[in-house]
């Protein structure tokens, strides 16, 4: 499923200077960065199983980026 | 500057299997994958610049991730 919309993933790029930018490439930047982000869920969602949470917190997240 | 929005990140998040996600969680994981866009996009537009291109492609930013 495609969650990240393209306008603020073209805005990024923009800022980093890019005159142009391709529609190709922001759905390529989105998609890299989607599947980072489902990782980084993933993982952090199993740092809460096993701390016994329904809750995923920052800290969560913090340590499965940690983790990967 | 913060671009990529909490909602999105928040259903990927819950996609990922989580019950409830905190406000911060979700601030955390969307500053994480921005910090990467903007250092993809970054190098992106030197890839480009080198190439003498104005318009960044999808080429750019693949190898802008494999560079990085």
């Amino acid at each position: 499923m495609s969650e990240i919309p393209k306008a603020p993933i073209a805005r990024i790029i923009k800022e980093a200077g890019a005159e142009r930018v391709s529609e190709d490439a922001k759905a390529e930047l989105a998609a890299y960065v989607e599947e980072i982000a489902r990782n980084v869920a993933k993982e952090a969602t199993q740092v809460a199983k096993i701390a016994k949470r329904k809750t995923i917190k920052a800290d969560d997240i913090k340590l499965a980026i940690k983790n990967l």
